[in-house]
């Protein structure tokens, strides 16, 4: 948390940016930008950054292509234009979920997003609850992954749950699970899921654990489409949960994913700011101002 | 060109490929390409690419900033899998424009994303009439603009113009004329372009040529809104010009762009195949050919 820094607001991040720049005391800058009659992105950094440490704050959703080029030009320029460094905070990583080639030949594409980011200029990067911690290490410079879910936590101890079960809807999601569980003094319940290899559908076997009377809370660091969300929801309501709240990081929401978690039994989704959505409650930047 | 040659295939540009594998005698391979449901790409080859000389045809209009991305993950999986040289075909390169900070603190972005390219793994980059030329030289690698005044020149040259002028509608078009003059056995005449500082509106100067009974050309290395042509070919008519052709390479054509030529006094465009569009008519692959 240091005053000398110049906080760069992306046109994606406007919010982010102005609460990062309250908490740590910096100068906002907001970003010119606009859109060329073509659909290309004009960039202009409107003071000097000359010596500065900058830090150009751009999620990279929705519209992920537009708004990683918008970032990838809003680095090389304040590099170029001799900021001391340049810290880049993305809250969602576009990309990070193609970690690995699953197939022969396929792009790993999370690693050339990294890759490019340095290779503008960035000198640090921070990004919020990434699909893989490992990917991280692509990158040469330092790379910090925060998390949210204290800030999530917190946000739903405001609920007064009722003897809370918190459920990883997947091993992967299980520490994510046990922290919540903590803040919130409830239990932790891990589901196991599949992808069935033929029809491509998502299937989680149940658990033997009796929820009457309890209120559940269904965490996960994204919702995409809601599959993944919906079969542990029905899960949770064929054991005789109570309220069941979603919490994730980032809400994509893609589709109908509101409406099928709904019909599964969700009572209740709150999600991060690190991407635009109905359900984007929790201001992400306290997390993000602690590592800058 | 060599037999020896990989060409990949890129999402945008599958015929420019295709042209460029029976040109050079070179494999053709197809990239295999999806949108995820969140708009991510993904891209994978199909084949191995170890030790292999490869060739990237990818153009990057329109939605350049997605073009660009996969692009960009082709040329690192393409590397990252042994590829001994990436030669990189971008037939139309987004961004080119922005070629100079206009104002302080702009942007410079052609030269991110030339850069971009190179970081990926880009070993020679090749592009078609390149708004400057210039601008390549922001590349460490080998950089070659090839141009499409030829190809477009012997296209018209089928037309049997009637004692032809060949018009640049600015001094930047004027060797791009008179290249096209030579072959169209023509005269050239330049006009002279500005833009209104205070309401962006372009004005083009007349010239004192008398054009009655001569087919007019007007070329240009891109046709954006259409408004630098409108004003040119308004300029030919008064002067008493008979059929007004239009030349370009990139018909990015934007908005009514046609609708306006057409109203000025247009009787055929055509252009290249570098962008996609209802009068992108020659093939540009046999002057890419050449410089592989």
């Amino acid at each position: 948390m240091k005053q000398e820094m110049l906080i760069l607001a992306g046109p994606a991040s406007p919010r982010t940016a102005e609460h990062l720049a309250e908490l740590t005391g910096a100068q906002l800058v907001k970003v010119e930008y606009k859109r060329f009659p073509d659909g290309e992105s004009y960039i202009r950094l409107p003071v000097s950054v000359e010596g500065e440490e900058v830090v150009v704050v751009q999620t990279t959703y929705p519209e992920q292509d537009k708004r990683l080029v918008e970032l990838l030009l809003m680095i090389e320029t304040a590099k170029d234009l001799g900021a001391k460094s340049v810290t880049t905070v993305a809250p969602y990583l576009a990309y990070a979920r193609q970690d690995r080639q699953f197939r022969d030949g396929e792009a790993l594409s999370v690693k050339t997003v990294l890759r490019l980011i340095e290779a503008a200029g960035a000198t640090k990067f921070v990004t919020v609850d990434i699909h893989k911690k490992e990917s991280l290490s692509w990158l040469s410079i330092e790379g910090i992954n925060v998390t949210a879910v204290e800030l999530l936590s917190e946000h739903l101890k405001k609920q007064k749950l009722s003897n809370p079960v918190v459920i990883a809807p997947d091993v992967g999601a299980k520490w994510r699970a046990e922290k919540a569980a903590e803040i919130l003094r409830g239990e932790t319940v891990v589901l196991e899921k599949h992808r069935d290899r033929i029809t491509g559908e998502i299937v989680t076997k149940g658990v033997e654990v009796d929820l009457r009377g309890r209120d559940v809370v269904i965490i996960d660091d994204l919702i995409s489409t809601g599959g993944t969300i919906a079969n542990a929801a029905k899960i949770a309501k064929k054991k005789g949960a109570g309220k069941v709240y979603v919490a994730c990081t980032h809400a994509l929401l893609i589709g109908a994913a509101m409406e099928k978690m709904v019909k599964a039994g969700v009572d209740e989704v709150i999600a991060t700011d690190t991407v635009p959505s109905p359900v984007s409650v929790v201001g992400v930047a306290p997390a993000i101002a602690k590592v800058l």
